[in-house]
């Protein structure tokens, strides 16, 4: 920002619209396009799966076991030569061939049905044993398809992959799993003041970090972020960048340069290129919001006062990633809680005030930071 | 698993103790280690930082901003020539010399101390201004070092650095940080009928898919995870891979064959090894745990059962990685819920029951699955 004439004519004017209306207004316009919202499938193995989207409904290849097998440690028999056996009257039965010990997990020797438990084997040494207890069919053994069933649902399209999903997905003989692919965000951050992280702020010059703190809020949330180059305040500059941004980025961001100074340029490039559907939401802080439309893909200014960049990039580009990711929107936690002192907002704003949360005796306290 | 003879002796004996009993034996056999937590620092990006822990506190190298600026558009003034202005009776000054346009965030020109808001401003252009209501010196002016002062703390030790945290010791200097190396996790699948993902499981034959659940928890948890090739269940096989783990993991996983059958060999191997300090924990499901160390590593056997691999390997495996980040363990959440229906545990035991719960009128229910 320099300190030319201020002749120079606004040729954009900021319109505080309350939030949900430029909520509304928004959607109303992303409904428009063709391609929103942007949703890709591409085919990952599962070890690289964690935290990820299902394209679709996964289905089984196989059973999983794939066999019967014992689900104790004992003799293996056909549970019908075990009738009437009791500790009394003991069943003798010949190893080998008419029971085989086995142990939790083997698979079921083919002849046999169930299994005899080791405390109800007496083993006589002699190649016999005595059963002590009778067993029905099936007993103590884990039937084939327990856990999962060929051509069963194993996962349901759009669920957010957890480590058991992925061992299920295993089970069931996939190697990989389609998913949705991260919906990529271009942050640009701009600013003729601006220098890159490392370096030493000469006078005047001022660290860029918002572009760091937006693209590892937006890792977070699922996507694929670039930070691009520091852009400086240079209207042809930025068109330059913003183009470039909407033909590869899903959602671009211009960081600072939302308000209607002088050289606040985000509405009017957005205007040129595309077309702006809010410019200023009546929120606190960071009211100077543009929300706009450029190739068929949203672009979106916020403020370049960190506390404001990140509340507004939380409050407009989150919902965007959430929605190509086929994510329900996350919802605050609502607390309820007294204000440790009087606050005053401007009448039509909603205002969002960082607290620090506590307990007083059994009332909630919240102090404003 | 083979079906070959019993007679083999077992070795080692399976004795359940209570899960705080076994706790605190682990505790004081990774208490006598010399090299236990696990704790290397190292120096990475910001950009790559995000959710790892600060392995010293962080100072800042330079004030942020590192000048004075406008916090308001309007002109920068001298406090002291508007003293006793007002609408009624205005201070006039020459632009350039005495009142200097501004725009917010531009840096205090020299001979200035505060800034008259735009509204307070009348432009008579003819290269003077009246200003139409007093301002006290720095006023309207953000501070240098309002975000962050030379030398001062930015972000404490062992802190999980979140988006936030990134941005304020980029903007206090540094374009990297020293954060606690992420601990070394190896687990080892272990047994002779498992196949790897993606292969068709023949007759007998499991796919191994508890290493990709376990691999994937830890690395949520911030641990690096190493997950061998499948071992079949030779012992001298097993040894040969516990040895070649412990030289480079911190922590050591053996899955399955941690019960006391002719085939399960972890404890064995742990025996032989190094020591074992547990064998056998009163919990349901997942009681043969295995609780060792071998090179003064950790070394624990969990059993095969899906849902008593991941619950055991979440019991103790999980405090070690969150002691080497210095990390405070995660506590479960607690809800009390009436059962849906009557259950019954083993007196002794610690149950783990994964239930559904809904509200049925105002009563919390849990119904088992």
């Amino acid at each position: 920002m320099s300190n030319s004439s201020r002749e120079m004519p606004r040729e954009i004017y900021l319109q505080d619209v309350p939030l949900d209306t430029a909520r509304t207004l928004f959607r109303e316009a992303l409904d428009q396009l063709p391609a929103w919202p942007a949703r890709r499938a591409e085919r990952i193995p599962l070890a690289r799966a964690r935290d990820r989207v299902t394209a679709g409904p996964v289905w089984a290849l196989n059973s999983s076991p794939s066999f019967a097998s014992a689900a104790m440690d004992g003799v293996a028999v056909l549970a019908e030569a075990t009738v009437g056996a009791t500790e009394t009257s003991p069943r003798v039965l010949k190893l080998q061939s008419e029971a085989i010990w086995i142990d939790t997990g083997d698979p079921m020797p083919a002849g046999t049905d169930a299994v005899v438990m080791v405390e109800d084997v007496h083993d006589r040494g002699d190649g016999a044993i005595e059963i002590l207890s009778a067993v029905a069919p099936w007993q103590h053994v884990r039937p084939m398809g327990e856990d999962i069933v060929a051509t069963e649902l194993v996962v349901p399209q759009h669920r957010k992959l957890e480590p058991r999903d992925l061992g299920a997905i295993a089970a069931a003989g996939h190697a990989d799993v389609e998913v949705l692919a991260q919906p990529r965000v271009t942050v640009i951050p701009t600013g003729s003041e601006l220098v890159p992280i490392g370096s030493h702020p000469g006078p005047g010059k001022l660290i860029e970090f918002n572009g760091l703190v937006l693209s590892s809020l937006a890792e977070s949330w699922g996507a694929e972020v670039v930070c691009s180059q520091i852009v400086p305040d240079d209207i042809a500059a930025i068109r330059t960048a913003v183009s470039a941004a909407v033909s590869s980025a899903d959602v671009v961001v211009i960081n600072a340069g939302s308000s209607a100074g002088r050289e606040d340029f985000s509405a009017r490039v957005i205007d040129e290129l595309g077309e702006v559907f809010v410019h200023g939401v009546a929120i606190r802080p960071g009211h100077p919001v543009v929300l706009g439309v450029v190739d068929g893909k949203p672009v979106i200014g916020i403020p370049g006062y960190p506390v404001s960049a990140a509340l507004t990039f939380e409050l407009f580009v989150r919902p965007l990633v959430e929605e190509c990711l086929c994510l329900p929107p996350t919802k605050s936690q609502v607390l309820a809680a007294v204000m440790a002192r009087k606050t005053v907002s401007v009448a039509g704003d909603d205002e969002f005030i960082r607290v620090r949360v506590g307990c007083v005796g059994d009332r909630v306290i919240a102090a404003p930071l």
